[in-house]
C-alpha cells in the first residue's frame, strides 16, 4: 500500500493519496484543484496512474480538483450519493464499499458539518473530512449543517471504532498531522471526554466564526464537481490559481 | 497485522503489542511489570501466545516485564545489545532485522537518552522509545544520555524516514497516543524546525527536572531484564505492584 499525505496550504486542506502498488492504481480523497499539478506529479513520480478521486463532501473553503483531475488524466469520480450531484461517476453510501483494487474504503456516513458527509474507513486508518478534526470538528452553522447530527456521527460512529484507530483529518491549522481515536476520546476540547449533546451544542452555537470568505463560490462550484468561477474577485483568485493561470503559468 | 496500544499509568508508559494474525505469535515492546496482568489478559483474548518481548532501552521509571513474562508464559528476552545484559536471549544490533513470523521490525541505534538506546521501525510505524516523544523527548541527563547524540539521532536518523511514518512514543503524559515525523518536524519545540544542536543542547541543560524517582532501582531490576527490587519503599511499591501483590491480589 502506498501512502501519502498532502497539504494544500490556502484552505490548509489534506488531500490523501492511496495506491495498490501490485497494480499502480491510485486514489486521491478529497484533492484541491490549486494544488492539482502537485498532486498529478506525485502520482507520476510515483509510477501510479488515477484511477478515481473521492470527497468526503461538498466542500465550502476550496474547489475540489474532481473534474479538472477527470479532464487532465481520466480519473472517475466519486462522492456522497446523498448529495445529488448530477457530474459523478458512482454515488457513494454506507455499507458499500468502495474499491480500487487492493484499496477498499468502507464509507461512513457522519452528518453534521453538511448533511452528506462521509468518512472513509480504511484498514485501520480513517478519513474523517471535516466531521472530526485534530482536537475540534468542522463548524454546523452552514450546508444543512446540525450539531445534533455532528454528535452523534463523532460519538456513535468514530468514537465505536477500536481506539488504535488512526484519525486523518480534512483539514489541520497547526501544523498537527495524525490523531487517534483514543486520543480524540480523551483530548477533543469539543467532542470528547464526557461532553454531552448539550454542551457540545452550546459551544457550537458560541464559535462566533466569520462569514467564511469562499462559500458562495466553492458550493456552487462543488456541486459541479469542481467548477471555479469564472469571475472571481482579486483576492480569491488562488483558490482557483489552477483555473486562472496562462498554460505557461 | 494485530496491534494495541496499552498505556501504563504510573510512569505514563505505553506498550505496544504486535502480532502475526495468520500464526497468532505476538511479540510487547516496552512491557511493564505492574501491568503485565493486564497485557497478557490482552494476549490471551485475542488468541495470541507471547513469543518475544523487546525494550527500547533500560528504563529508568518503570521495571521492564521482561523476566516475569518469560517466567509465566516463555516468551524470550530481546533488547540492544549493545547493553549486554547477561540475561537476555537475543541481542538487538542495527542492520540485523528482528523478525516473529510475519512481524519485522528493524532496529536503529538512536543513543542520547541512554547510550543503548534502540528505535524499532515496522513498516510505516517507529517506536521511538525515549528518543523522540510527541512534541519532546527523552531526558539525558542518566544513564550515559547526550545531548549531542540524541540530536543527531532525531534529526539524522529518525527525521530521515519518510514524512508519513507514524510516530508511536514510549511515553506520553498529556494524552497523545500517535505523531508522525512530519508532526515531530513541523511541531517538536526541542528537535523540529530550525533548531540547532547549540539551542537543542541549551534546552537539555536547562530542563531543571527533579533527581528520577525510581531510577535507583529501575536501573540495577532492568539490567537483571526486570528484578524488581525485594525492599522497596512503600511510596515506590506501586512501580512493582505486580511483584508485591499475594497470588490472589
Amino acid at each position: 500500500m502506498i501512502f501519502r499525505q498532502l497539504f494544500e496550504p490556502l484552505s490548509s486542506t489534506y488531500t490523501y493519496l492511496l495506491a495498490d502498488e501490485q497494480t499502480g492504481r491510485a486514489i486521491l480523497i478529497d484533492p484541491v484543484v490549486s494544488t492539482m499539478d502537485r498532486d498529478l506529479a506525485e502520482v507520476r513520480r510515483l509510477g501510479l496512474t488515477l484511477a478515481y478521486t473521492i470527497d468526503t463532501h461538498i466542500h465550502a473553503d476550496h474547489v475540489t480538483a474532481a473534474l479538472e483531475l477527470k479532464r487532465a488524466v481520466g480519473s472517475k469520480i466519486a462522492a456522497p450519493a446523498h448529495d445529488r450531484l448530477p457530474c459523478i461517476d458512482l454515488g457513494i453510501e454506507e455499507g458499500k464499499p468502495f474499491q480500487v483494487d487492493g484499496i477498499t474504503l468502507q464509507p461512513l456516513h457522519t452528518p453534521g458539518h453538511t448533511d452528506g458527509h462521509f468518512s472513509y474507513l480504511f484498514n485501520d486508518r480513517v478519513f474523517t473530512g471535516d466531521a472530526l478534526l485534530i482536537e475540534g470538528c468542522g463548524r454546523t452553522d452552514f450546508q444543512n449543517g446540525d450539531a445534533d447530527a455532528l454528535y452523534k456521527s463523532v460519538r456513535e460512529k468514530l468514537f465505536a471504532l477500536p481506539d488504535e484507530t488512526l484519525v486523518y483529518p480534512g483539514h489541520d491549522y497547526k501544523q498537527r498531522f495524525v490523531s487517534s481515536i483514543a486520543q480524540e476520546k480523551a483530548r477533543n476540547p469539543r467532542l470528547g471526554g464526557n461532553k454531552t449533546l448539550e454542551e457540545f451544542k452550546h459551544i457550537m452555537a458560541n464559535l462566533n466564526l466569520p462569514y467564511p470568505t469562499f462559500i458562495d463560490y466553492a458550493v456552487p462550484g462543488n456541486r459541479q464537481c469542481g467548477v471555479c468561477p469564472p469571475n472571481l474577485p482579486e483576492n480569491l483568485e488562488n483558490y482557483c490559481r489552477q483555473m486562472t493561470q496562462s498554460p505557461q503559468g
